[in-house]
């Protein structure tokens, strides 16, 4: 399939970075020369300024209340879009409520230019400091998602009862300028969050730092999933879209650029990794930047890896091994160059990191004025031309995805608020589900997530084993076979075999699809087209959420014959969570 | 003692309110007309602007972003101080690091113009939204003020483990321009607040609508409080300060004023009393604008009972009963008679509301205008000596206040960032306290007040009373024996008796205090001061801070004879929470 090329868009990111020592007032600078920055860039033709939500990050990141620096940017702007890039969902970090709230007040004082990126926070710091299990922020993330689009767009939002989020009906105010919401994207640091994007309908931010050529694949197979059946959108619009994060610094002569340049982006990746790693960290005490002035040559942050080559086509973005970050920095006709390319492979936006590490404000001003000049101009002819075209393209298959996806709910009785009755339901304790059999039956239904989420979420695997035995497996495959959702099998037909340990003991389940109808026997298959072996705790907490099959797999926990590709999508089929 | 006169300071104030019916802009058109508002006021002299939190509160109060707002209004002005007035603590609305990060970065992007109000909580559509029980609010704003002031303060915030809060050492960053942090408020809808507020060393947000001359008498008991030992500062700055709220309009004809601004002042007292007392409302259906347009009239509402005077003197802000609110509505001359009976008794800052109701744009804009052009000029000359003056004279009370408070925590051993062992501290279910006896020995001591919170939130008031038995309260008594703090009982010598009840049984103890210590004995007073009778479960709630004095009385609960007023210092004299 071709690529759904457009005219490409210009955004700038902040992480606000502020490399150890720092000064009394370095906090305070950092803000202001970013508030200057967010000016010119607006000025100069920029289409988004993107802010991350970070907490704990020291030297990383200090923004850690994006609303309140995009509310400021918005007072001195007049055209560039505000991004929250991301706002992380766990409900532990933000209530859902308050997510919507901010977010709908910004789109009333920018005038309705939000776009609300979305995330599930996943450095130790963050996790560990607001109690998020990382195996349960990806169903965080869904569950906040469907409830703050709802949110946005019932009047009263009915009520939510998952086991992230209880609330009884409340019309959260105020509503966003922009109808039905504004524009959604997710944060996308692996290949496979792009996928989970595209399945969800929404934009892809994605910080992986491909060349160009390597993004097209993404891009092809993000388009490719939109506009077919698999996609089921998050919200009650679909934002398609994929935009690449990028380090930047410009300037007329390619070995200023670098200079100026180079020692933010490679900061950047190595407090990145300081975070992501297994790097230690005391809070308040380590710094990342003596550690980087100390290791960065032996860790391939080298600067003498990067020089000028004085040729634009031959600029990669990693420069002698991905730790060498160099991105867009270079002279125009470079920058240039790389967005072309990036262009070609249909990406619709570049997203330039300027403030990184010690990047100075002046040079970043300059390189906003010099991009704004030299560069954006060559990009902006015809765009609303072909960004329309584009969207009558995609038309119908945005109009089947919103089709597939449950509309906002309309409360049949009246609700009154009631404090006495809310606050019983608060408090009573959550039941667990009864037994396992009875949550077998019910954990594949519609929204049968949330009851096998709580199954699993406060169970040992010895005392999920002990339950799931042959009757009750019995019990969820019919239940699965009950649940088969033809339209997710695409036409396929065939068996499925599912082996599930426990201790030295496997049972073995097939299920046969066959004239759109699936059928379930307990034996091993003839000829399965798929065979998966897996520990029966494992099973539960694979379709639960809770676990991630990649993991499981290598770890060894997790085997799987037959046709790998078509594995992930067994639990879609049967209405359960993506392993996505 | 004289009242601590300053020159009063002048402020507007936010609810962002919207009666029914909304047009599509109408939330959008709000937001963009407070901001131009906030510019006028800005540059006509006024000091602070202050924006509330509340959510679900429609018509009401639109206004549950209050970061965005004022973030936005940061870079539309240059002078004016920007109030959070207030931000809901209890940690199930916000978490305690997001605010601590947003009220930092408002700092940061202000150049160090927050105001930093507090408050509870207390309608029953934000409680039972948010799942915060109305017994435990109070014990959670505490609990969040101690932990967020400290996260301003300590690098890196050495952690916390409440029942209301668990969080590892983690750097909260950014941190706010103005040090320790910035001013402390908190918002006193009744009297004892304010009493509160003084103890905490904050200042007072008066919502209450008091007459000049009976605000004079709570300003001096928030003076003389202030002043005593009885001033332990909540945060790591004291900020003395008392600030009404009102109505107003203003118009060189009264009855001009009048027509424009009594509508609005009525409507907002009005909705205050649907949202706070017991009127139902239907979230998304109900509408307040309806009922009070069919009802004011009967409600004590009525446009007719307000009537031009034409004399300044007699201007009262309430007429014709408490439901029709006048508030400031008036000439520039009556305006600034009652703005200066406030300064008298010592308020410091009178707030305005302007955009209440169905007031129009204009109208607000034009007051602001006359205000600033006729009212304020006359309150400024010598303002900086006489606040100086005033925090001469303090000083010394402020000083030994901050010595009474636990300072900042270092961390002895380093603390080394550990997902795993956080979030298995995180998960593990807070165990009770193992029994009765085990939490009355620690409940009284310096954090006990946690243990306690946690031993009777969980329990019946039956379970309670069977547990808390004379064995069990001997050891409580022994406990308070032992906390007892001489600077806290301020000289008093006699002797205390308690009675409490279980079923038909009733156990007395007397706490005698002579030569600076506490004796206990289990048996009637001789010549008690005060005597106390109550329920054994109601005493440890009590205590705990889950029950309200006043209300156990009303109720025929707890039963005092003797010294009532001395009462109330009882539970601060053993180390308990303070009853208000």
């Amino acid at each position: 399939m071709a690529p759904e090329v457009v005219k490409i868009r210009f955004s700038i990111f902040y992480e606000h970075q502020l490399p150890r020592p720092w000064s009394d007032e370095a906090e305070e600078r950092l803000y202001r020369d970013a508030l200057e920055q967010v000016e010119i860039a607006d000025r100069v033709g920029f289409d988004h300024v993107w802010a991350v939500e970070h907490h704990f990050l020291e030297e990383y990141s200090h923004s850690s209340a994006p609303e309140v620096f995009l509310a400021a940017a918005s007072q001195r702007t007049r055209r560039i879009r505000l991004g929250h890039g991301i706002v992380q969902l766990p409900p532990p970090v933000n209530h859902p409520a308050r997510v919507a709230e901010r977010v709908a007040a910004l789109d009333l004082v920018s005038g309705g230019r939000v776009d609300f990126g979305t995330g599930e926070a996943s450095s130790m710091a963050e996790l560990g400091g607001f109690g998020v299990p990382r195996e349960e922020k990806r169903a965080m993330w869904r569950d906040a998602m469907d409830a703050i689009t709802r949110m946005f767009v019932e009047e009263p939002f009915a009520g939510w009862d998952s086991p992230y989020l209880r609330m009884p009906p409340r019309n959260v105010i105020p509503k966003p300028v922009q109808k039905p919401h504004p524009p959604l994207w997710v944060a996308c640091s692996r290949r496979e969050t792009i996928h989970f994007a595209a399945r969800n309908g929404i934009g892809a931010l994605s910080f992986s730092f491909a060349e160009p050529e390597d993004a097209g694949v993404w891009v092809d197979e993000y388009y490719r999933l939109l506009n077919s059946e698999e996609c089921v959108p998050a919200g009650f619009a679909v934002n398609p879209g994929v935009a690449v994060v990028l380090p930047m610094m410009c300037h007329e002569d390619e070995a200023t650029a670098i200079e100026r340049g180079i020692d933010g982006a490679h900061f950047f990746g190595f407090a990145l990794a300081h975070y992501y790693g297994t790097s230690p960290h005391e809070p308040g005490r380590t710094s990342i930047w003596d550690d980087f002035v100390r290791h960065r040559e032996e860790r391939g942050y080298s600067r003498g890896i990067v020089g000028a080559v004085d040729a634009p086509l031959s600029v990669r973005i990693t420069e002698g091994g991905i730790g060498s970050l160099r991105g867009a920095v270079g002279t125009p006709a470079q920058v240039a160059e790389l967005v072309r390319r990036y262009e070609a492979v249909g990406v619709d936006q570049v997203i330039f990191v300027l403030q990184a590490g010690p990047n100075r404000h002046d040079h970043v001003c300059e390189s906003l004025e010099l991009v704004g000049e030299q560069v954006i101009p060559r990009f902006a002819e015809g765009r609303e031309e072909r960004e329309r075209a584009r969207a009558e393209r995609l038309a119908p298959a945005v109009e089947a995805a919103l089709a597939r996806r449950e509309p906002p709910r309309e409360r049949a009785a009246p609700y009154r608020i009631d404090e006495t009755a809310e606050l019983a339901r608060a408090r009573r304790r959550r039941a667990p589900a009864r037994d396992l059999r009875t949550a077998a039956r019910t954990a594949v239904r519609a929204r049968g997530r949330h009851a096998l989420a709580r199954l699993v979420a406060g169970r040992s695997d010895d005392r999920l084993e002990r339950g799931f035995g042959p009757a009750a497996q019995r019990v969820f495959f019919a239940g699965m076979v009950r649940a088969f959702d033809p339209g997710m099998a695409m036409g396929f037909e065939g068996e499925l075999e599912f082996r599930l340990r426990r201790g030295e003991e496997e049972t073995p389940w097939t299920i046969e699809i066959r004239d759109g109808r699936a059928h379930v026997r307990p034996e091993r298959a003839r000829r399965p087209v798929v065979g998966i072996r897996i520990g029966a705790a494992d099973f539960l907490r694979l379709l639960a959420g809770e676990r991630q099959a990649p993991a499981l797999a290598l770890d060894g926990r997790l085997e799987i014959d037959g046709d790998v590709a078509f594995a992930p999508r067994i639990g879609e089929m049967f209405g359960g969570v993506s392993p996505y």
